[in-house]
């Protein structure tokens, strides 16, 4: 049956502040996007996860996010592709030492938010992340959207470029998240999202709001670290690939 | 004559706000330590100090120090050990990367400010930064404030070390900086911070203020980056060693 | 019986993270310690606290703290009594804005966290608040922890200074608090932490570990709002009181 | 020949960045803008700002901007005109507070930066910060970009709204300021600069880059306080003035 990744956003506290259940996330994902402390995150919860995740056999990456820690990186701040490409740089950097510092080792990068979404959309800065990532380390893997920007981005600067679905957002007719707020964007239901990643992983293709396939290599799927029903939506999703014979497994470990 | 470096701290603005002279001072020094962003420095002006040093051919090095941009880094803050550790190792990390993307490499370490004068006083947090520079890089040197705990700290790890005396402080009988508010404790006139460290360099040791010589290897000059006198005093210091035949190169390129 | 006010520390989170739960403590307490915004809180949770307080009748207070968002405010930040006199005068003024903005009104300042610590101990701190608040305001209370330098200070000040008791900690035999990690430090039991507290308020005395009284004028009890227990113990300590006629109440409305 | 007032923003350090020649231009504005330590400024430099203005018999005012010290608040960002309404109202109370502590007392709000761009040219924004003027403290009066939403918002909220042209820039045919990047933007010479602003206030009325003449109740002129030419600009405009008869004073005192 082939096999596919599992990731989540974890190591989004700060300081005291503490955000979703990491312990038992690492329990379920086969790779942790640890966030580098620029939209969550500090250099504690970025040792203590990745020192975790190595004890977990689970793949680590950068996600990196807009310097907004009060907008939790959710919101699309007024830097220029330019200035995207230095912040990525720096998230990186800092995430790498970190995960060496724990004894772990970062494999791939994965924008994080409203960076996420913005480079989903347009290329420009879908590139200047994909040449941050290169200039930084040219053999770390890009965790892309699929069918996005990001996926040309990255195979334009050379770098290994994985696709990833989201395990509880509907998809329009051309394969991109339906906007939220809009009817069909989220998937509430955890039973219903794993019935629906088992079926597009099965299909090898996006399974769109009508019912159109859009053949796309899902290598990752993408489950929330940080909402109350995180546990419970992976634990759902990753029994029923597991009991359909799919494998899970990091694509960069 | 035999050799030395001369090192100062650059690239310390913040956005808007300007720090010093870089520019002329990447044309006196052969060592730059450049602010990681926690205690002043931003991504896209590291990009351009690191850009900057590489085309003037001088090496770069990370400065971490106490994330306190309102200090400047320069008051003791309340981190343990531990905790410097993790805030070492970030800070080094980032610079590495951004230093990699203007294609420059990162190739020392010297902890900044309040941070530098607990290392040199408490071996524990010495050893802290030492054992973070080795755990994220153990090819990056070290660069010491002469005769502190500092040294041992990274000879134990392993790393190689350098040690460094400052042109306009005055030394105590057992080597170490007169306080700051004490009588000598600051040499502010760039002649005599010359002909001292010229005096030093040549005698192979550190000369206290009662004119004892305590045998030193002195790799490295620290000259201040931002002061109104920083320009003046590291032209001096520079002219007076190669007037004297000392020749001006990194320790580590 | 007599009355005696209710305090917890709310409005503790920061942008996307939570802290406690705000809703039903502020159906519990009389009056509210509302973070502005420098070791915890922002303008938004800010002006939504507020306005819940003043829906609920309970009466505010500004509780300045360490600019320290990393560590909530409990870490002895290094800043001198006359820089505290500032941050305390721009939190207390940014609390009264937020608080007209939402249609209440703060009526007294009670010093938060490791500022609060250090202000109970060292007089010089204590007095550095107390002039802040009356340069703000000479009409706002202070809320002082029980015999401590801050009720000398408040009122060398001619403020009208209330003092404090807290329902989960024990108290040393001149009536300071146990120092955390000591014996005795932490009542953890609700109910034990109820029955102290209403022994305290009815004999009119700090009860120390060995049983001694220290008479006290007790006008507030303050208990946690941001732990797991929090309104479980508020709730039980609420309870006992009204159970022995005690009459909760504002004591700045 | 009637009277006029002088603005400039001050106190815009941070910590130990220094901007701007505050102690000059206090000797030549008639109001200072103190930045409220969102975009610039911190509570030191407030206090000691405030001080300094009342020494010298400078009115003070709070220029709110984006919680952006990196941007300096020249960066639009993504906050709501909700958020933007508490966002303002904690600035002025922190500045009324820190005000209030060096004895003197803020009798106006002027937007700052790219959060005064946007307050005039939308109305909603104007409206946000004219309703958290008037919630913090209706006796404020708004300081105004010339014909703008600004000066209707402020009105119809029932504050005092005084108007201000800027002493280096062009405007348009309708009054609004040229662009930066256009031609005619920008007036680098000082005297030219003072020049226009001569022909301005005698005038009653904003002229136009095509020399049409748009009658305006010009109360202020705001001259810039952090770049080079800050300060003999100022004094350029300053005596132009005055040698014309023009009476510099504070629009509100």
């Amino acid at each position: 049956m082939g096999e596919v990744d599992l990731n989540a956003d974890l190591g989004e506290g700060y300081g005291a502040y503490a955000c979703g259940d990491d312990g038992a996330m690492l329990g379920l994902v086969t790779s942790a996007n640890v966030a580098c402390g620029l939209h969550a995150g500090d250099p504690e919860i970025m040792a203590a996860t990745f020192r975790l995740a190595r004890a977990r056999g689970v793949a680590v990456g950068a996600p990196p996010g807009f310097p907004d820690l009060w907008g939790f990186g959710r919101r699309r701040m007024p830097f220029t592709p330019a200035e995207i490409e230095r912040l990525v740089a720096y998230q990186v950097g800092a995430a790498q030492a970190l995960a060496s510092y724990a004894g772990h080792r970062v494999t791939y990068v994965k924008a994080h938010g409203a960076l996420a979404n913005l480079a989903a959309a347009e290329r420009e800065v879908a590139d200047a992340i994909a040449r941050a990532v290169k200039a930084v380390d040219p053999g770390l893997a890009l965790l892309a959207i699929a069918l996005t920007a990001q996926v040309e981005a990255g195979e334009a600067q050379g770098l290994a470029v994985h696709q990833e679905i989201f395990a509880d957002r509907g998809y329009t007719e051309d394969g991109q998240l339906i906007a939220r707020g809009k009817p069909g964007a989220l998937i509430t239901d955890a039973q219903e999202a794993a019935d629906r990643v088992l079926a597009m992983v099965e299909a090898g293709a996006i399974i769109t709001a009508q019912g159109a396939r859009l053949p796309t290599p899902i290598r990752s799927i993408c489950v929330h670290g940080d909402s109350d029903h995180a546990v419970a939506t992976a634990r759902t999703v990753r029994a029923r690939l597991e009991g359909a014979g799919v494998r899970l497994a990091a694509f960069a470990a």
